[in-house]
Protein backbone atom coordinates (compact mmCIF):
# COMPACT_ATOMS: atom_id res chain seq x y z
CA UNK A 1 0.00 0.00 0.00
CA UNK A 2 1.16 3.27 -0.81
CA UNK A 3 1.21 6.45 1.31
CA UNK A 4 -1.63 9.50 0.40
CA UNK A 5 0.62 11.56 -1.47
CA UNK A 6 1.21 14.18 1.05
CA UNK A 7 2.15 11.61 3.55
CA UNK A 8 4.79 10.41 1.12
CA UNK A 9 6.61 13.68 0.74
CA UNK A 10 6.51 14.74 4.22
CA UNK A 11 8.27 11.60 5.04
CA UNK A 12 10.10 11.58 1.87
CA UNK A 13 11.64 15.36 3.21
CA UNK A 14 11.96 14.00 6.99
CA UNK A 15 13.85 11.23 6.04
CA UNK A 16 16.45 13.49 3.78
CA UNK A 17 17.65 14.71 7.41
CA UNK A 18 20.76 13.37 9.15
CA UNK A 19 20.64 10.58 11.24
CA UNK A 20 16.39 10.50 10.66
CA UNK A 21 15.79 6.54 8.91
CA UNK A 22 12.71 6.04 7.10
CA UNK A 23 11.20 4.63 10.30
CA UNK A 24 11.61 7.73 12.27
CA UNK A 25 10.64 9.78 9.52
CA UNK A 26 7.07 7.81 9.61
CA UNK A 27 6.99 8.74 13.25
CA UNK A 28 7.51 12.12 12.76
CA UNK A 29 5.26 12.64 10.27
CA UNK A 30 2.39 10.81 11.48
CA UNK A 31 2.99 13.13 15.13
CA UNK A 32 2.89 15.74 12.67
CA UNK A 33 -0.28 15.49 11.50
CA UNK A 34 -1.76 14.67 14.95
CA UNK A 35 -0.38 18.11 16.09
CA UNK A 36 -2.75 20.85 16.00
CA UNK A 37 -2.75 23.04 13.17
CA UNK A 38 -1.33 26.08 14.99
CA UNK A 39 2.11 24.12 16.11
CA UNK A 40 2.56 22.41 12.69
CA UNK A 41 2.42 25.67 11.19
CA UNK A 42 4.35 26.98 13.88
CA UNK A 43 7.57 24.56 12.81
CA UNK A 44 7.27 24.65 9.22
CA UNK A 45 7.26 28.29 9.29
CA UNK A 46 10.53 28.75 12.11
CA UNK A 47 12.34 26.63 9.06
CA UNK A 48 11.28 29.19 6.20
CA UNK A 49 11.93 32.08 8.77
CA UNK A 50 15.22 30.92 10.10
CA UNK A 51 16.41 30.17 6.57
CA UNK A 52 15.74 33.45 5.36
CA UNK A 53 17.28 35.21 8.34
CA UNK A 54 19.80 33.64 9.39
CA UNK A 55 23.32 34.40 7.13
CA UNK A 56 26.61 34.25 7.95
CA UNK A 57 28.69 37.39 9.73
CA UNK A 58 31.00 39.14 6.78
CA UNK A 59 33.80 39.69 9.68
CA UNK A 60 34.11 36.10 11.14
CA UNK A 61 31.83 33.61 9.42
CA UNK A 62 29.89 32.83 12.35
CA UNK A 63 25.72 32.40 11.83
CA UNK A 64 24.00 35.50 13.15
CA UNK A 65 20.64 37.44 12.33
CA UNK A 66 22.78 40.32 11.97
CA UNK A 67 25.82 41.79 10.46
CA UNK A 68 27.66 42.47 12.24
CA UNK A 69 27.54 39.42 14.51
CA UNK A 70 26.76 39.44 18.63
CA UNK A 71 29.95 38.55 18.84
CA UNK A 72 32.12 40.94 16.59
CA UNK A 73 29.89 44.00 17.40
CA UNK A 74 30.40 43.42 21.47
CA UNK A 75 32.88 46.59 22.66
CA UNK A 76 33.29 44.68 26.15
CA UNK A 77 35.15 41.50 24.54
CA UNK A 78 38.71 41.19 23.81
CA UNK A 79 40.11 42.24 20.53
CA UNK A 80 43.52 41.08 20.57
CA UNK A 81 42.29 37.22 20.56
CA UNK A 82 40.96 35.31 17.53
CA UNK A 83 40.12 31.20 18.31
CA UNK A 84 39.50 29.54 14.88
CA UNK A 85 36.90 26.91 14.88
CA UNK A 86 35.41 24.69 12.07
CA UNK A 87 31.60 25.72 12.61
CA UNK A 88 29.31 27.67 14.54
CA UNK A 89 28.86 24.80 17.10
CA UNK A 90 32.28 25.07 17.84
CA UNK A 91 31.64 28.78 18.68
CA UNK A 92 28.58 27.76 21.08
CA UNK A 93 30.78 24.76 22.77
CA UNK A 94 33.52 27.28 23.71
CA UNK A 95 31.19 29.74 24.94
CA UNK A 96 29.55 27.18 27.18
CA UNK A 97 33.30 27.34 29.06
CA UNK A 98 32.59 31.24 29.89
CA UNK A 99 36.19 31.54 29.83
CA UNK A 100 36.75 33.00 26.30
CA UNK A 101 36.23 36.68 26.05
CA UNK A 102 38.09 37.15 22.66
CA UNK A 103 36.99 36.99 19.01
CA UNK A 104 36.17 34.04 16.99
CA UNK A 105 36.39 32.83 13.32
CA UNK A 106 34.81 30.57 11.88
CA UNK A 107 35.62 28.49 8.59
CA UNK A 108 32.79 26.82 8.11
CA UNK A 109 34.82 23.60 7.19
CA UNK A 110 37.83 21.98 7.36
CA UNK A 111 40.62 20.96 4.82
CA UNK A 112 39.49 17.79 3.74
CA UNK A 113 41.89 16.89 0.47
CA UNK A 114 39.20 13.60 0.79
CA UNK A 115 36.47 15.19 -0.06
CA UNK A 116 38.29 17.59 -2.31
CA UNK A 117 38.10 20.71 0.01
CA UNK A 118 40.97 23.35 0.27
CA UNK A 119 41.85 25.86 2.00
CA UNK A 120 40.12 28.10 -0.76
CA UNK A 121 36.61 26.68 -0.38
CA UNK A 122 36.73 27.92 3.70
CA UNK A 123 36.53 31.44 5.48
CA UNK A 124 40.13 31.67 5.15
CA UNK A 125 41.49 34.57 3.18
CA UNK A 126 39.03 36.47 5.49
CA UNK A 127 40.68 35.34 8.19
CA UNK A 128 44.09 36.77 6.74
CA UNK A 129 42.24 39.88 5.73
CA UNK A 130 41.33 40.49 9.59
CA UNK A 131 44.53 39.85 11.16
CA UNK A 132 46.49 42.68 8.47
CA UNK A 133 46.57 46.08 10.79
CA UNK A 134 44.58 44.82 13.69
CA UNK A 135 45.47 44.80 16.91
CA UNK A 136 45.12 40.57 17.46
CA UNK A 137 48.21 39.06 19.40
CA UNK A 138 47.03 35.23 19.38
CA UNK A 139 45.35 33.53 17.38
CA UNK A 140 43.71 30.20 19.26
CA UNK A 141 43.06 27.07 16.71
CA UNK A 142 40.29 25.52 18.15
CA UNK A 143 40.04 23.40 14.78
CA UNK A 144 38.47 19.07 16.44
CA UNK A 145 41.61 17.04 17.10
CA UNK A 146 41.11 15.04 14.16
CA UNK A 147 42.88 14.49 11.27
CA UNK A 148 41.64 17.13 9.04
CA UNK A 149 41.50 19.45 12.04
CA UNK A 150 45.30 18.82 12.64
CA UNK A 151 45.95 19.53 8.88
CA UNK A 152 43.80 22.55 9.05
CA UNK A 153 45.78 23.80 12.02
CA UNK A 154 48.90 22.65 10.52
CA UNK A 155 48.16 25.41 7.81
CA UNK A 156 46.68 28.52 9.52
CA UNK A 157 49.91 28.01 11.79
CA UNK A 158 52.36 27.99 8.79
CA UNK A 159 50.43 30.76 7.18
CA UNK A 160 50.29 33.30 9.60
CA UNK A 161 53.67 33.21 12.02
CA UNK A 162 55.43 34.52 9.52
CA UNK A 163 53.32 38.26 10.46
CA UNK A 164 54.69 38.06 13.57
CA UNK A 165 51.17 36.62 15.09
CA UNK A 166 51.25 34.20 18.02
CA UNK A 167 49.65 31.08 17.55
CA UNK A 168 48.31 28.33 19.51
CA UNK A 169 46.82 25.17 19.88
CA UNK A 170 44.24 23.76 22.25
CA UNK A 171 45.66 20.85 24.38
CA UNK A 172 44.90 17.44 23.55
CA UNK A 173 44.94 15.22 26.46
CA UNK A 174 42.37 12.88 28.83
CA UNK A 175 38.80 14.31 29.12
CA UNK A 176 38.31 15.59 32.83
CA UNK A 177 36.90 12.28 34.30
CA UNK A 178 38.12 10.21 32.12
CA UNK A 179 40.08 6.90 32.70
CA UNK A 180 43.64 5.74 31.19
CA UNK A 181 42.45 2.86 31.09
CA UNK A 182 40.06 3.71 28.20
CA UNK A 183 41.84 6.03 26.48
CA UNK A 184 43.13 5.40 23.01
CA UNK A 185 47.16 5.31 22.79
CA UNK A 186 47.11 8.37 20.11
CA UNK A 187 45.26 10.55 23.17
CA UNK A 188 47.34 8.98 26.15
CA UNK A 189 50.82 9.98 24.21
CA UNK A 190 49.67 13.59 23.90
CA UNK A 191 48.51 13.74 27.42
CA UNK A 192 52.05 12.59 28.24
CA UNK A 193 53.79 14.75 25.90
CA UNK A 194 51.60 17.67 27.02
CA UNK A 195 52.22 17.17 30.33
CA UNK A 196 52.66 19.82 32.89
CA UNK A 197 54.64 21.40 35.90
CA UNK A 198 52.50 20.90 38.98
CA UNK B 1 25.89 32.57 24.74
CA UNK B 2 22.17 32.70 22.93
CA UNK B 3 21.62 31.29 19.80
CA UNK B 4 20.13 34.28 17.45
CA UNK B 5 16.71 34.68 17.97
CA UNK B 6 15.14 32.69 14.51
CA UNK B 7 18.06 29.75 15.09
CA UNK B 8 16.55 29.54 18.87
CA UNK B 9 12.89 29.43 17.72
CA UNK B 10 14.09 26.46 15.29
CA UNK B 11 15.87 24.48 17.81
CA UNK B 12 12.96 24.74 20.10
CA UNK B 13 10.34 23.57 17.63
CA UNK B 14 12.02 20.67 16.48
CA UNK B 15 13.13 19.57 20.19
CA UNK B 16 9.31 19.41 20.78
CA UNK B 17 8.92 16.76 18.38
CA UNK B 18 9.44 12.95 19.76
CA UNK B 19 12.33 11.23 20.22
CA UNK B 20 14.16 14.96 19.71
CA UNK B 21 16.01 15.77 22.22
CA UNK B 22 18.03 19.43 22.52
CA UNK B 23 20.83 17.87 20.89
CA UNK B 24 19.70 16.68 17.96
CA UNK B 25 17.52 19.49 17.44
CA UNK B 26 20.44 21.73 17.48
CA UNK B 27 22.38 19.03 15.17
CA UNK B 28 19.16 18.64 12.63
CA UNK B 29 18.48 23.07 12.72
CA UNK B 30 22.62 23.65 11.77
CA UNK B 31 21.87 21.19 9.19
CA UNK B 32 18.53 22.76 8.03
CA UNK B 33 20.90 26.19 7.53
CA UNK B 34 23.20 24.36 5.71
CA UNK B 35 20.85 22.86 3.03
CA UNK B 36 20.06 25.23 -0.02
CA UNK B 37 17.05 27.46 0.17
CA UNK B 38 15.15 25.03 -2.43
CA UNK B 39 15.46 22.00 0.09
CA UNK B 40 14.37 23.98 3.03
CA UNK B 41 11.87 25.59 1.64
CA UNK B 42 10.36 22.27 0.34
CA UNK B 43 10.98 20.57 3.72
CA UNK B 44 8.63 23.76 5.35
CA UNK B 45 6.10 22.82 2.70
CA UNK B 46 5.62 19.63 3.00
CA UNK B 47 5.15 20.07 6.77
CA UNK B 48 2.53 22.57 5.43
CA UNK B 49 1.00 20.91 2.56
CA UNK B 50 0.42 17.71 4.65
CA UNK B 51 -1.23 19.00 7.45
CA UNK B 52 -3.67 20.95 4.78
CA UNK B 53 -4.35 17.84 2.73
CA UNK B 54 -4.38 15.17 5.08
CA UNK B 55 -7.83 14.09 6.85
CA UNK B 56 -9.05 11.33 8.20
CA UNK B 57 -11.86 8.96 6.23
CA UNK B 58 -15.41 10.10 7.06
CA UNK B 59 -15.53 6.31 6.96
CA UNK B 60 -12.79 4.19 8.63
CA UNK B 61 -10.88 7.20 10.34
CA UNK B 62 -7.82 6.48 8.41
CA UNK B 63 -5.49 9.29 7.58
CA UNK B 64 -6.18 10.01 4.16
CA UNK B 65 -5.67 13.06 1.33
CA UNK B 66 -9.03 11.69 -0.34
CA UNK B 67 -12.60 11.50 1.18
CA UNK B 68 -13.15 8.49 1.37
CA UNK B 69 -10.12 6.86 1.43
CA UNK B 70 -8.36 4.81 -1.20
CA UNK B 71 -8.84 1.45 1.25
CA UNK B 72 -12.73 2.47 1.32
CA UNK B 73 -13.24 3.27 -2.11
CA UNK B 74 -11.57 0.33 -3.38
CA UNK B 75 -14.22 -1.91 -5.23
CA UNK B 76 -12.01 -4.91 -5.45
CA UNK B 77 -11.48 -5.39 -1.31
CA UNK B 78 -13.77 -7.83 0.59
CA UNK B 79 -16.95 -6.10 2.48
CA UNK B 80 -17.74 -8.68 4.98
CA UNK B 81 -14.63 -8.30 7.25
CA UNK B 82 -13.49 -5.05 8.84
CA UNK B 83 -9.77 -4.75 10.70
CA UNK B 84 -10.07 -2.41 13.76
CA UNK B 85 -6.55 -1.00 14.49
CA UNK B 86 -5.64 1.73 17.12
CA UNK B 87 -3.66 3.66 14.22
CA UNK B 88 -3.05 4.49 10.61
CA UNK B 89 0.41 3.28 11.42
CA UNK B 90 -1.30 0.05 12.15
CA UNK B 91 -3.02 -0.10 8.60
CA UNK B 92 0.42 0.21 6.95
CA UNK B 93 1.77 -2.56 9.09
CA UNK B 94 -1.32 -4.90 7.86
CA UNK B 95 -1.08 -4.29 4.22
CA UNK B 96 2.60 -4.91 4.34
CA UNK B 97 1.65 -8.67 5.00
CA UNK B 98 -0.39 -8.03 1.78
CA UNK B 99 -2.81 -11.40 2.82
CA UNK B 100 -5.39 -9.06 4.37
CA UNK B 101 -7.93 -7.59 1.96
CA UNK B 102 -11.04 -6.51 3.72
CA UNK B 103 -11.48 -2.82 5.14
CA UNK B 104 -10.31 -1.22 8.32
CA UNK B 105 -11.62 0.79 11.18
CA UNK B 106 -8.84 3.21 12.99
CA UNK B 107 -9.94 4.46 16.20
CA UNK B 108 -6.93 6.60 16.55
CA UNK B 109 -5.79 5.70 20.07
CA UNK B 110 -6.88 3.33 22.45
CA UNK B 111 -8.71 2.88 26.16
CA UNK B 112 -6.92 4.12 28.42
CA UNK B 113 -8.37 4.74 31.88
CA UNK B 114 -5.03 6.06 33.37
CA UNK B 115 -4.69 9.48 30.63
CA UNK B 116 -8.63 9.72 31.01
CA UNK B 117 -9.04 8.62 27.17
CA UNK B 118 -12.78 6.46 26.98
CA UNK B 119 -14.44 4.91 24.39
CA UNK B 120 -16.26 8.52 23.99
CA UNK B 121 -13.03 9.70 22.78
CA UNK B 122 -12.04 7.26 20.08
CA UNK B 123 -13.58 6.39 16.23
CA UNK B 124 -16.16 4.13 18.03
CA UNK B 125 -19.00 5.10 17.19
CA UNK B 126 -19.07 5.27 14.10
CA UNK B 127 -17.67 1.67 14.23
CA UNK B 128 -21.26 0.37 15.61
CA UNK B 129 -22.80 2.84 12.69
CA UNK B 130 -21.01 0.94 10.27
CA UNK B 131 -21.62 -2.30 10.84
CA UNK B 132 -25.30 -2.05 10.77
CA UNK B 133 -27.42 -2.82 7.87
CA UNK B 134 -23.85 -3.86 6.59
CA UNK B 135 -22.37 -7.07 5.23
CA UNK B 136 -19.39 -7.30 7.79
CA UNK B 137 -19.68 -11.39 9.19
CA UNK B 138 -16.34 -10.56 10.76
CA UNK B 139 -14.75 -8.02 12.73
CA UNK B 140 -10.68 -8.71 13.67
CA UNK B 141 -9.83 -6.71 16.67
CA UNK B 142 -5.72 -5.85 15.76
CA UNK B 143 -5.09 -3.72 18.67
CA UNK B 144 -1.59 -3.98 20.11
CA UNK B 145 -1.11 -6.50 22.21
CA UNK B 146 -0.83 -3.94 25.36
CA UNK B 147 -2.92 -3.37 28.69
CA UNK B 148 -4.50 -0.82 26.57
CA UNK B 149 -5.16 -2.86 23.86
CA UNK B 150 -6.73 -5.95 25.38
CA UNK B 151 -8.99 -3.88 27.27
CA UNK B 152 -10.22 -2.09 24.13
CA UNK B 153 -10.57 -5.19 22.38
CA UNK B 154 -12.54 -6.39 25.08
CA UNK B 155 -14.98 -3.76 25.02
CA UNK B 156 -15.25 -3.82 21.59
CA UNK B 157 -15.88 -7.84 21.34
CA UNK B 158 -18.57 -7.04 24.58
CA UNK B 159 -20.41 -4.58 22.25
CA UNK B 160 -20.34 -6.17 18.64
CA UNK B 161 -20.83 -9.81 19.78
CA UNK B 162 -24.45 -9.65 20.42
CA UNK B 163 -25.28 -8.17 17.29
CA UNK B 164 -24.26 -11.79 15.95
CA UNK B 165 -21.23 -10.87 14.12
CA UNK B 166 -18.00 -12.68 14.54
CA UNK B 167 -14.89 -10.99 16.36
CA UNK B 168 -11.77 -12.48 16.42
CA UNK B 169 -8.21 -10.82 17.96
CA UNK B 170 -5.27 -11.74 15.98
CA UNK B 171 -3.21 -14.27 17.79
CA UNK B 172 -0.65 -13.62 20.93
CA UNK B 173 3.27 -15.95 20.42
CA UNK B 174 6.43 -16.32 19.48
CA UNK B 175 7.40 -13.62 16.91
CA UNK B 176 9.20 -15.86 14.05
CA UNK B 177 12.75 -16.38 14.83
CA UNK B 178 12.48 -15.52 18.13
CA UNK B 179 14.01 -17.91 21.02
CA UNK B 180 12.00 -19.09 23.64
CA UNK B 181 14.68 -18.37 26.25
CA UNK B 182 14.46 -14.94 25.93
CA UNK B 183 10.55 -14.85 25.62
CA UNK B 184 9.07 -13.06 28.43
CA UNK B 185 6.55 -15.76 30.59
CA UNK B 186 3.04 -14.27 29.56
CA UNK B 187 4.39 -14.29 25.63
CA UNK B 188 5.28 -17.95 26.32
CA UNK B 189 2.40 -18.38 28.10
CA UNK B 190 -0.37 -16.90 25.56
CA UNK B 191 2.00 -19.09 22.84
CA UNK B 192 1.24 -22.24 24.69
CA UNK B 193 -3.00 -21.66 25.34
CA UNK B 194 -2.98 -20.69 21.61
CA UNK B 195 -1.18 -23.87 20.14
CA UNK B 196 -2.24 -25.37 17.00
CA UNK B 197 -2.62 -28.91 15.68
CA UNK B 198 0.44 -29.80 13.46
Amino acid sequence: MQYPKPLARLIGELSKLPGIGTKSAQRLAFHILSMSDEDALSLADSITDAKKNMRFCSICGNLTDSDPCAICSDKTRRRDQICVVESPQDVIAMEKIREYNGLYHVLNGVISPMDGIGPEDLNMRQLIVRLQNSDVKEVIVATNPTMEGEATAMYIARLIKPAGIRVTRIAHGLPVGGDLEYADEVTLLKAVEGRVDM
